[in-house]
């Protein structure tokens, strides 16, 4: 019989993996309390109604379908089952899927809560999401996203709060070497009016998304075989050039978007911005402005960002931006709102290159009774929970084996202390205590060893 | 349009609801710690190979099954298809489903790593599981177990210990009037030895499992219907009635299972574990031997457990057992394990029911910048953040409406201060601290703004 696995792309994570992810979302949790943010919950599965149609054909074919409950053709006619459609026929026998994403859900919720709930309206939300990617290094197909958002209100201060938000939250990850990009569409869209393009507007943002994997030479070419002139191309690849150092070009973007009144909007909100942050500095992260940032989803309308860290190995850990009409898809108009989104396996994957996380030893076990016999079973308990009631991690061991085998346990686990009680013990009233790294033994009663134990810092 | 609603038997959760959940979760989470079972987490999904076959006929049937990603159908011959026997056809074009509980893919997993494991292994799980039960009053599709389980030991002293960790749980609740009933599946076993009708052990089970909800009377009748002979019958509610008084019965029992080991050595068993429980008293709880205690779950082998609080509108809210057995569905034997697993939803209605949850004002929004237009936008971001940084819960209007609707926002979101900065205030330097239930105002520096919201206590 071979081994059982998990299903492909998912992953069971043990404790020492729980503690580092923990350590991270925790962080993340505290910051979006203080800030506000108040936390939802929303169900795995949505009905496939809420779901489909909202993530474009690519998302579309990643979302995992539940199958109806016992009988899942009842209602169909077979004759009627089209083989040839496996789409059409998959929602045909399935009303339920995985959530794809966070935002989604929310927007329903927000939509279905609308009278009830007091606006600007402000969210955070830490749970799985489910997509049937082909898996590969740090990507999987459940993974954990932590997103905080704000519907209601269409003042820039969002978007200054998410900055700092950001800047909070890598600098109590002590994550140096944070790069914030900043951008809005409203300068892609103005783009493309000024160059008479904005037909091919979604083209230009799927280019520009690939710009830090693929060099920029065959984006280019691709530009020009989707229908851009090379004109255009050149107009496009300058902007992109000139905004590296948009301080002292700022006249020429002023000059190069007079003629559209969208692209003014998008340079001036992103002026309020940088204008804040000239004078109020951030933390540990940098803010750059790049106008080639254009965020792969469908809903963006306003600001976007992204934040990367030096080391590219992981892409971008964490982004997100404003969205005018998301709700407006659950048939709830003019409820703009703007959020973000961390990608706890690319933080994760960066800690732990840069060996960023601390030890965790304060939830492992830091000793062990080690078991000479039933006779002394109820001593020993007893013993043990007086330290857990101490709040010292105790464990004893349950079988009365060779003490060799149960010390050999203690070193696998790691853990620092164990204590001895045979009849020699018990008739003296006092334990021994061995330090498993220095072998140094004492004998103390269970009161000493509890203040022993408390003071000494888990090695 | 109307509005979208979520799937069947699942809930969102708001902030309050979380705080809740999260209190029980706090408690338990710290406790299992303390005891020194590390987490572990298992996907949400596992292949249907892993799940089918272990949860009986019954449980089968409420399994989520998730639909092959792309052509489902691919392989599959069309004259193949048997739309008669939907069951079948439900595993040809489904290969992972959602778990049904956290038990068998932990089973799963010890199986999987069991040459890199340290036995006894203890581990804490919890996780939402998923059923396709009807939903009613505290039962849902999605819902969380909180599960501690230990495998590789047969001692007793394990059980002993969850019996203190149920109790060091709900005395941590403050929950009074839990009942820790206890019986080993071998006291069944044994009784129908000794009845001769071992053929009907699972008929027994079944039926006395269903002794909380429904008059003995009725549950005598169907054994008779079931083949049970009245004097078995009577024999059996002979030992119940007995078994209330185990203490000045004991001897009876003795006789009475005289002639079966397994019955012996239950009850062995047994008083090993009331003898040392005569002694340690417990914090909280009541532990009770009820004969009666049947457990619907197929693998319990040994001792098992259940809690139900004196207000039993919500039946069991914990439960568990020994279970000699189970790995051996992954070709690993001999590996015995116990565990307990505690319901969150029955633990949240009757904590809810009993109002024992403390306040969650803490992590609330404190105080509130109402918002007088864009010339203080900079300064009331930078008040915001220095009251953040202190670790007070703060936040700004972001739009400069009427003060009254932003007074009214306040009221709605229940928060106690809020800071009026307009003119006058840039100009003195000092900022007008309101509370919103006595009305007081205070003119006061952003510092003295701090240290007085450190000092109040949030009301």
């Amino acid at each position: 019989m071979h081994k059982p696995l998990p299903a492909k792309g998912t992953r069971d994570f043990e404790s020492s993996q729980i503690y580092k992810r923990n350590y991270i979302i925790d962080i993340i949790k505290k910051n979006f309390t203080k800030y506000g943010y108040s936390p939802l919950e929303t169900p795995s599965f949505e009905k496939t109604s809420t779901l489909l149609g909202k993530y474009g054909d690519e998302g579309e074919r990643l979302i995992f379908k539940i199958l109806k409950s016992g009988n899942f053709l009842k209602g169909l006619n077979p004759a009627e089952l089209d083989f040839e459609d496996v789409s059409n026929l998959a929602n045909k026998i399935c009303d339920k899927a995985l959530k794809y994403d966070l935002t989604v859900p929310f927007a329903r919720y927000v939509s279905q809560h609308f009278n009830e709930l007091t606006f600007p309206f402000k969210r955070s939300q830490i749970q799985n999401v489910w997509r049937a990617d082909k898996p590969q290094k740090g990507r999987f197909r459940e993974f954990l996203q932590c997103d905080a958002d704000v519907v209601g209100s269409k003042s820039l201060m969002q978007e200054i709060e998410f900055i700092h938000l950001f800047d909070n939250i890598f600098n109590d990850l002590n994550l140096n070497g944070c790069i914030i990009k900043l951008n809005n569409r409203k300068l892609l869209l103005g783009l493309c009016e000024i160059l008479d393009c904005e037909d091919k507007f979604s083209i230009l943002v799927n280019q520009l998304d690939k710009l830090d994997k693929v060099e920029s030479k065959k984006i280019k070419d691709i530009l020009i075989i989707k229908g851009f002139s090379s004109d255009q191309v050149d107009s496009i690849f300058d902007l992109i050039s000139k905004s590296k150092n948009i301080g002292s070009n700022i006249d020429f973007f002023k000059k190069f978007y007079e003629k559209s009144s969208i692209g003014i909007q998008g340079l001036n909100e992103l002026e309020f911005i940088f204008k804040y942050f000239s004078k109020q500095k951030l933390l540990i992260t940098n803010l750059v402005f790049d106008i080639s940032l254009a965020r792969g989803i469908d809903y963006y309308t306003g600001v976007i960002f992204e934040v990367v860290q030096k080391d590219k190995s992981f892409g971008s850990i964490a982004g997100g931006g404003r969205y005018d009409n998301l709700t407006e898809i659950f048939g709830l108009k003019d409820t703009s709102g703007v959020g973000i989104s961390f990608g706890l396996d690319r933080i994760f994957l960066t800690l732990d290159k840069l060996k960023l996380f601390p030890e965790f030893r304060s939830k492992m076990i830091k000793v062990l009774f080690t078991n000479f016999g039933t006779d002394y079973n109820e001593d020993i308990i007893k013993f043990t929970n007086a330290l857990r009631n101490a709040d010292i991690v105790a464990d004893f061991y349950p079988d009365s084996i060779p003490l060799k085998k149960q010390l050999k346990y203690a070193n696998q686990k790691e853990i620092p202390f164990v204590i001895l009680y045979g009849e020699e013990e018990r008739k003296s009233k006092f334990l021994r205590l061995k330090n498993m790294k220095s072998g140094d033994q004492y004998e103390l009663s269970i009161n000493q060893i509890i203040s022993k134990l408390k003071k000494t810092a888990t090695p």
